[in-house]
């Protein structure tokens, strides 16, 4: 019985440790059309800033640790190039025939193209693309970078890229950063980048690079379903690979997960393609625990994310303004800023939106943005979405109070007292 | 109308603030026995460290604020010594009458006594505790300290005097500290404490003082129910104020909340005393808001708490071991330690213990420490009992992630993975 992975990152991995955890003598084999893997790809702005000096310490485990201590048998550079799920087998570049009894496709996605190509065109998306672009800061010494997109890993190599001195300008196509439609978050981050004088091009159409040394394409992720969809297995209407609660794909026997699959929002309680890391993981035990015979159950997901932005945290989780009323809820907002925690601890003014459906007094979403405390916040209110709180028991909440630590009414709980009057 | 309010510190002035928004024409009178109102008592002990220069910073608002800017009349030093609900009126001390017609008790809880008493024995309980404590410890220089108590406020005096140069001996009567039955915490504590060369002596009998230049009390609070139960209130078995989830005494029309009254513990489904400022603003507000004529609840309570000790941060939140198994659940714990965040930015370890029930699989409670992360944790964990989470639904939530804030996996969700497989 033969458990094939295809791809070697977040999602396969962890689809193959979890089967090897539940199935000792499962015949466990991942392939990785790439040089490295398991690799924590969010470490790679750290790598370019500098504070993580070698590459190598983003990566968690290496193909001989996996076949030594997981008896796992990992292969780079090995590209799969079509699926037979009639006779159980992937093809490889180079003809070589691999048979399967379970399939976890976990191909991850890639950087959506733009205009932009040539030498000093960077994406910063593998371990290869951080090293390339790290030797061409040292070769060359670059003193101008343009960022094509303020998403978050646009922001990111911005944020990176000024710390080794570079002036940067990030042009981003949309009228708003980090893909949320709000626009005093946009300012809040457009005050930060600013006060580092980091240019932000905002509604910015195709922009030439002129006066620029090196150009970072980071305008979203497209997920890869080639593979997938050419062996007759149905996509989303988000483009990626349809899968069920199990993370099981349109073809029996073959599961999928992490940036090339869909997730279940519990929002808008329709499948999303929110690519990250985390879920990957998440998504890659199910797969592996259900492909190793179990029938375990992915949770969904609620759409949280977090960004450190020049000292800034800038959090989201659920659903924006636009994007309820989009999904036909009637969405209420508000917005405060209170202090993280006590003045005399260091507290720092920490500003909260909390939105909740009028109708049903639910919890929809929140987005938050400070220096302190930003990461806690999101979490208590993705916990809350989770497990979809009404907004008068989010007041209620028993959250931990001592000076160093909050402040006596926490920040989520006066948004949450503001927003009940409201809904 | 007159709303009366006995007790002007959190709980009261929470019920008179809430009133008043609700009520604009109710006539609100708040009755405090001492000289202070609407401070906050949590920061006392850094008042005492010194990292809050002056005991005003701690005063929220004053008497003349609410008289000016809430229509609020707030009366300090008027300390009543009996109700008489049949005639809906309160005797104050010198004799004067108060008619009421509705009545919220707030009077809070003082620090259970012990044997020690004198000129050198101090507790910190009210601002005029801290000013007399810190006038002594200018006056006199003391080289040498006895905290009676291994709480939250015993640990916190222990830190504050520490850190003023004092020699600290902590003494506890029970083998623990921080009234949890935990002896890796406790160990963890002491540790801690002997590296600030703090002496932590538990299962400690009455002890003397010798050697001692002042003593300060922390040995637990007591509610002060005396006046509520004079009055024919009923007391809960804990021994506070009975209240039902309206904030409501076994007296119509008389409301109690804050360190006098027991509060809805959720995972035990039955009254508990935890005397706390958040929980004490939060009944407050119910409390306040249905003497003004709203029926509102309060949600309860699920035994949230944090403390500072020497930069190492302890939080508990439901259950204990020993608790959960009193409490007829059949409870399994894990106990894991994992970064806080990326080690690149100053991630360092967080132990996470983690309590579920054997037959539901509902989670129980938790005990967290360490010197990162740790509040932002444990109020996830309060946020899962609040819902009465189960176990493998923890381990699925979608908590933020990236290096500045986390780790890929957060220690919850690894908690609640290795906890998922155990029960």
């Amino acid at each position: 019985m033969r458990l094939l992975v295809i791809g070697g990152v977040a999602a396969g991995l962890s689809a193959a440790a979890r089967a090897r955890r539940i199935a000792p003598s499962l015949e466990i084999v991942v392939l990785e059309k790439g040089a490295d893997i398991s690799y924590g790809a969010c470490g790679l702005p750290y790598f370019i800033e500098g504070r993580v000096p070698r590459p190598e310490q983003l990566i968690v485990h290496t193909p001989e640790y996996f076949r030594k201590e997981r008896n796992i048998t990992v292969r780079t550079g090995a590209r799969v190039t079509s699926i037979s799920h009639a006779r159980r087998e992937a093809v490889l570049e180079g003809g070589e025939h691999v048979r399967y009894d379970r399939l976890v496709i976990a191909t991850g996605a890639r950087p959506r193209a733009t205009e932009f190509e040539g030498p000093t065109v960077f994406t910063l998306h593998t371990l290869e693309d951080a090293g390339r672009l790290k030797t061409f800061l040292r070769d060359r010494q670059p003193k101008r970078a343009l960022v094509v997109g303020a998403g978050y890993i646009g922001l990111e190599a911005a944020d990176a890229l000024r710390r080794n001195g570079l002036a940067v300008t990030v042009v981003e196509r949309s009228p708003h950063v980090l893909s949320r439609a709000d626009a005093e978050l946009t300012a809040a981050v457009r005050e930060r980048m600013e006060r580092f004088r980091v240019e932000l091009r905002l509604n910015a159409p195709a922009t030439d690079a002129r006066g620029s040394d090196l150009v970072i394409v980071a305008a979203g992720l497209q997920p890869n379903v080639e593979l997938a969809a050419e062996a007759g297995i149905e996509l989303g209407r988000t483009g990626a690979i349809r899968v069920d609660q199990h993370m099981e794909t349109s073809l029996a026997g073959i599961y999928s997960a992490g940036d090339c699959a869909e997730a279940l929002h519990l929002v808008t309680e329709r499948p999303a393609y929110v690519p990250l890391g985390t879920t990957a993981n998440k998504m890659g035990r199910v797969a592996g625990a259900n492909a190793a015979g179990r029938r375990e159950r992915f949770g969904g997901i609620v759409g949280t994310a977090i960004v450190n932005i020049f000292g800034l945290g800038v959090a989201i989780t659920g659903l924006s303004l636009e994007q309820a009323r989009r999904e036909g809820f009637s969405p209420v907002a508000v917005r405060i800023t209170a202090p993280s925690r006590a003045g005399y601890f260091g507290g720092k003014p920490l500003t909260v939106e909390l939105l909740a459906d009028k109708g049903t007094r639910r919890l929809l979403g929140a987005t938050l943005w400070g220096e302190d405390g930003v990461e806690g916040r999101v979490n208590v209110i993705a916990t809350a979405l989770y497990n979809r709180m009404r907004v008068e028991d989010l007041e209620q909440l028993d959250l931990a109070y001592a000076p160093p630590f909050a402040t006596v009414w926490d920040p989520v709980l006066i948004a949450a007292q503001q927003l009940s009057k409201m809904v």
